[in-house]
């Protein structure tokens, strides 16, 4: 199996500033591919370490992967150190300089002299192209090594790497592969997980299944080695089958799906259209539908409804029912819902009232009691839900999740 | 200055299934000590790699923390490695299976037989006791390097710095201190500021002024190094009035301050109350001021009026300056925000009207393509915007924080 080393440049990581997320990232991508990353390394903005960095790598992985210090400014020394490294100079490209004054007039903009640096390569390295940064980065050979420079802003790297390093690794993998899957879940906790799964999730078993914590989902990561991909994907296909059959409805989606994107898809396939009525969550789960492409083929509107006035005037909300049962209570919920409805037209109302905290709660309503209405073509139910009181955004995560949730089991009948 | 460099081991590190949180959490205390990390080492559960990173880092720093590989099962070679790397042999510690005993005898549970190997620890070792995991850690010395060792759980392995590498920071500190602060910026690129500071950002500086990228806005992080807390805060204080003098209206917040903290302060100062009208970020901008604790204070509403019919319907948007201009033109954003605030009597109203992509865009109005409008005390006010069209998420978040960030100016002055 080939070998792939990862090299993290920055001295925001080195004092704790900055989370290397990008190694992980590259790390899981790599090993998707059955790419094993042998080492990681994270070295301050010193060309001397970065060079002694991609040397000891160069001894533990055929492909070197280096992000970070391409930018404009002084520290930025990454490309005078892979030149090192290579053994020959810096090279000035005229066509970059151009188009990364085009970058900035597009943006009417004027780029600024610093950003000249960025026209500097490595003699003989290729260019690869930066779609949304000025920086771009390069890919460089020595001997039996390949060695690919991107930028450290994440979404940047994020496109280079999906543009230009996974198609050379789908074109130079050995036979062995390893195939990842994933299952994502809602409703249970992990241990509740771990003991219906059983024997599944044994170590040393292949398919491996791990199970890590999303934002309020569990998400089952189901991994398969064979001789070929073919054979992994039908062991992943079979443990699936299993892992479904043992935990039912909690499975919602399956390897980068989110809980919006499987509820979208449900509104379209029954030709549904959604408003939402928010409290506690103020915009979260309208936020959270709008952030899919074309979300406005079925959400027509949404209320963020946060003060009792607001319910009152804005929806309709009686105001003694908030008098009697408080603003926070299943009979305002379905009064939410039922009038955001009706106002809009809309097929489906989904309304949030909670106490997300960290103040508001008593011992009665203590913060973590959040009531969710779904209103579906006439027929308006309400859950009671008692939330952990983590924090004030995990109760609204998990209260915007649970919303989508009660959507999804309603609709899937 | 100390300095001190971190192997983080383990296997899953290197698949991308766990980001290694450890590094950055330890580097940020030993940086707050005064300690830089002059380097990480992230290697897998190989005991030959675990004693060449830990030969590595003995190059670079005086001490040597290394996480992970303590557990009790046959990849756990850590112990292995560090004594090799000692050149002494590894001894059994009858007190150490005893106290692992009761841990289980507690917890009404037996150990099981693998434990035994956790009691094993180099010769000359000093223990490091673990109060809430099975796996002790254990601190050396090989000639001037210092070498501790802890478990990989976050949990374990913070209490255990806590309670021995901390004391030994203190009572061994040089004098000279770092004191770390940022500065928050909008509205400008990094070549940019990095123009108008000049000499400020110059290496090898101190204060040394670092610049990173965070979601949509950049952050200046100012490093002073000095004989003493006080005159390094001073040497920071100096710097901050010298880059505000530079950046202007640009420096919207210090350290960890957000900007929808900024505008949540201002709004209380100023006793303002505020709406929200969004479009194309579909209830964002409310999300991310109700993620605010005590937000009900001034955010009265807000309305989601992503399709046409829903401008029309619920804020009462003219239908003709829909037909004649458009749903993304200043003429609609304007009308969103005054209608917004005459409907809830708030103080303030922002819209919001744009387009996000990825379709949807033309020649005339591509994606990225935004109008804002800010309503205060009867005076409307809109920008257009053309953020780059990076991804939706991105138009999105930009969208609110330009949002945010005319509120602010207008509200500052």
């Amino acid at each position: 199996m080939k070998k792939a080393c990862i090299v993290s440049i920055g001295n925001e990581l080195l004092s704790g500033q900055t989370v290397d997320t990008n190694a992980s990232w590259l790390a899981a991508r790599l090993f998707e591919k059955g790419v094993l990353t042998a080492g990681v390394w994270q070295v301050p903005d010193e060309k001397e370490r970065i060079v002694k960095a991609i040397q000891d790598a160069s001894q533990q992985g055929e492909l070197i992967v280096v992000t970070g210090g391409l930018g404009p400014t002084d520290d930025d020394l990454t490309r005078n150190a892979v030149a090192a490294y290579l053994g020959v100079e810096l090279e000035f490209h005229d066509e970059i300089l151009r188009a990364m004054n085009d970058f900035f007039e597009k943006r009417g903009k004027t780029m600024a002299p610093k950003n000249r640096s960025q026209a500097y390569f490595p003699t003989g390295a290729a260019i690869l192209d930066n779609p949304i940064g000025t920086a771009p980065g390069f890919w460089a050979r020595k001997k039996d090594i390949d060695i690919v420079v991107m930028p450290g802003v994440p979404a940047e790297m994020k496109q280079m790497f999906t543009d230009h390093v996974l198609p050379f690794l789908e074109q130079s993998l050995s036979t062995a592969r390893v195939v990842c899957r994933k299952l994502r879940c809602l409703g249970a906790g992990e241990s509740e997980i771990a003991q219906k799964l059983g024997n599944l999730m044994e170590r040393g078993r292949n398919p491996l299944i791990n199970c890590t914590c999303g934002s309020g989902d569990i998400i089952m990561h189901i991994n398969a080695t064979a001789e070929d991909e073919k054979t992994a994907i039908q062991m992943i296909d079979d443990d699936k089958t299993a892992i479904r059959e043992c935990l039912g409805e909690w499975v919602y989606g399956e390897d980068d799906q989110s809980l919006p994107d499987v509820v979208a898809d449900l509104l379209k396939k029954h030709h549904k259209t959604m408003v939402t009525a928010e409290s506690c969550t103020g915009g979260l789960l309208s936020q959270m539908l709008t952030e899919i492409p074309g979300s406005s083929e079925y959400l027509l509107a949404g209320w963020v409804t946060y003060s009792n006035e607001a319910k009152i005037r804005l929806l309709g909300v009686p105001e003694k029912l908030i008098a009697d049962f408080g603003a926070v209570s299943a009979p305002v919920a379905q009064s939410m819902a039922t009038q955001a409805a009706q106002r809009s037209g809309a097929d489906i109302a989904v309304a949030i009232t909670g106490i997300a905290g960290p103040g508001g709660g008593t011992d009665e309503k203590p913060v973590g009691l959040v009531y969710i209405s779904v209103f579906i073509d006439g027929d308006c139910k309400v859950a009671e839900h008692r939330f952990p009181a983590v924090n004030r955004h995990w109760v609204r995560m998990r209260s915007a999740l649970a919303a989508l949730n009660h959507i999804r089991l309603r609709l899937q009948v």
